[in-house]
């Protein structure tokens, strides 16, 4: 594990001799609610408001805010954030995707802002079902930087 | 959804009208990772170090910062965090509980306790399994308040 | 000037002895923009999507940050916050009340709320109108506490 | 709007393609108040004190804290701030510079200086003058990047 | 160490069932710079502008960052704090007190606050000076609570 | 004093002319504490679990939030960060070291970690030795940038 030296001490690893170059992250997860709960965030016949817009700003909000919560990240520039929501029959489909034109990779803020939209989403639907989940937070593919492209191998979930 | 208005507006909730009372939440989620890095986290005949001190310190300092991360939370007094963590063979279980004498509950403290762990230990085990993933970040129980207790039914996952 | 001693150094003023009360605050001010902008906003045969939705989670969040922003503001507990945003022919209108059931008013919460909300509309316009302003950020009543209601005198703009 | 997409959805737009450039942007706002207060902040036979270091203070600290206040703004390296408060017979003129050497713009940044510079001269007057408001955050010039020199136009208020 | 359980892991300590009461500490600390500097920052026949309020305003305004660095501390209100600077022939003395009415101490409060003044007065000085040093960052004493007043003892530096 | 105009009125320096070069700091500190917390510390015969390691997390978040902070620093890319913590007879030796490709030095980031540290330290100690305090905050040496490298002179402590 990189972020711990030899002894076992947590450390923010060196990047500044890597290179600047064009990023781009793709992190995936899912909101698990109820079936009156989707109707309620479809909105039919009412005005669903700002509910996915709270949640798109949460996660867009929540990737900037990625190095005050992951101890070890690094502070960058973080150049584009996106947040699509899809409201499925179970729940809602988060895929955030994240850019950048500096040092390190960007898939921890993709992964924040997934996390954060599915906080986001369980505050505004936990008065109608307190047990709502969020699952599979995920990256989906990576690409720039030293180690290129990767995608998610299919064998995993 | 109570965190909208009739015409759809995101506000704020007022609960300046809420007792003080006595409110614990418990949250749960797990790490799922190779059996490559469960080994690595266990550290046998090497320093596991630092890397579940991170998580459990980013998931205690992630609970504090749930009014920035959740638009519509409320910045309360969070007056006790827990964040246990336990190596299984397919990843890391990660529990959290929350506890305040405010004026409403602490679910989503718990919630961004756990999600914000859950990240730090993505963000520390990447390099060796970019796959990793986090799961079921759901609300155990809760306590306290007007709505009382509140246990996790057993059909939902 | 209550924030500065008798020698003239800032301070933050002790507050320890205030009775805890329920305490209310409403301010306002506006955006100024042009027709063409009122048009987009309005989104006439367009989706104006989540524009509006984004001033107001800036004003709600904004309110959240007053303590890190005006240097000599009480952290205390904010109990509930509404933006209110209303398109006019010359721009947006904007409202935000704040309550707490705290030591100190919470007027400070209501301007911030206020301009965080401006400064978000003045961002997403200002590729149409880079002269796009906020003026007459100011509180128009706020009640509770030891002073009681007081009420914006008519003669002040 | 360059902020939000085809379908309304709000994003942050990307910027990792554009040129890192200086960049520079000012922008103005004003308190107004009683003639009063503007005798207390001018100290005639008193110490003023840091009533003016505080405001100066906040605006600079404000501008760094844009992108957690501005949604959709970019965590940008912000490379100069200067607040420069003139005490008129109706209040304080606030003019702030911000400079970059990044790839966007930093009038928001100049902006939010302006609004925070004039939270805080309210915060600090409002024992004496509760009415007192913020009038014009608008910026006055920008220079550099794609689009060059922009000046505020002579018939915009 | 209250702050670990007892298998060594960290936690923040619940304190939900502490009694509201009115506490305060004073903490201590001093800047060591040269001959030089002290004449800058006492200003003679110059003028000695903001650098005093810019410590005085980091102190105020780090004592409130408190929960957001020093991981298991609690948030809490914070309802006074003042920073008290004096130059001294081989310095600047810095003097913090915080209060509150609320469920814990405010030591680390007023420490932080010495800790941040300091910080941002080598910040001023560092290009005449860059070995200056903060010295002696410790509590003076502190009241209220259950364990009532404790004074340094006159044995410990 | 860089920070002050001619006026004395403080300001964020303009860098954006400065070039992009890799700089280093390295400061230090110590925590001064009783022979029976450094027992603690030390963990003979028990587990000494987290302590440390919240130190050395306190240190490196702590770095990240300098421009927060300090309130003339300019918020930069900080490439690197480690804190190392050395348990002597008399307390903890820390030593802080940042690196950037940027614009500006480190050494406010080094001197932050090693403050954020120390405070984190005497808030785990404080139970069992309320009078522990931090020592000799200093840079010992920086490197790159256009002054090149400093290292502390002898005759400074």
């Amino acid at each position: 594990m990189t972020h711990v030296d030899a002894d076992g001490a947590a450390r923010m690893v060196d990047v500044s001799a890597k290179t600047v170059t064009v990023r781009r992250a793709v992190a995936a997860g899912r909101l698990v609610t109820t079936a009156e709960v989707v109707t309620l965030l479809r909105g039919d016949g009412l005005p669903k408001g700002d509910a996915l817009a709270v949640a798109r700003l949460a996660g867009i909000m929540g990737a900037k805010r990625t190095p005050d919560l992951v101890p070890l990240c690094h502070p960058i520039g973080l150049h584009g954030v996106t947040v699509d929501l899809t409201i499925t029959d179970t729940g809602v489909d988060i895929v955030a995707t994240t850019r950048t034109a500096d040092r390190t990779g960007v898939e921890m803020e993709a992964l924040t802002a997934v996390a954060t939209a599915g906080l986001a989403l369980i505050d505004m639907v936990k008065a109608v079902d307190p047990a709502a989940s969020i699952e599979a937070v995920r990256v989906l593919r990576k690409e720039g930087g030293k180690t290129g492209e990767w995608v998610r191998p299919q064998d995993r979930p």
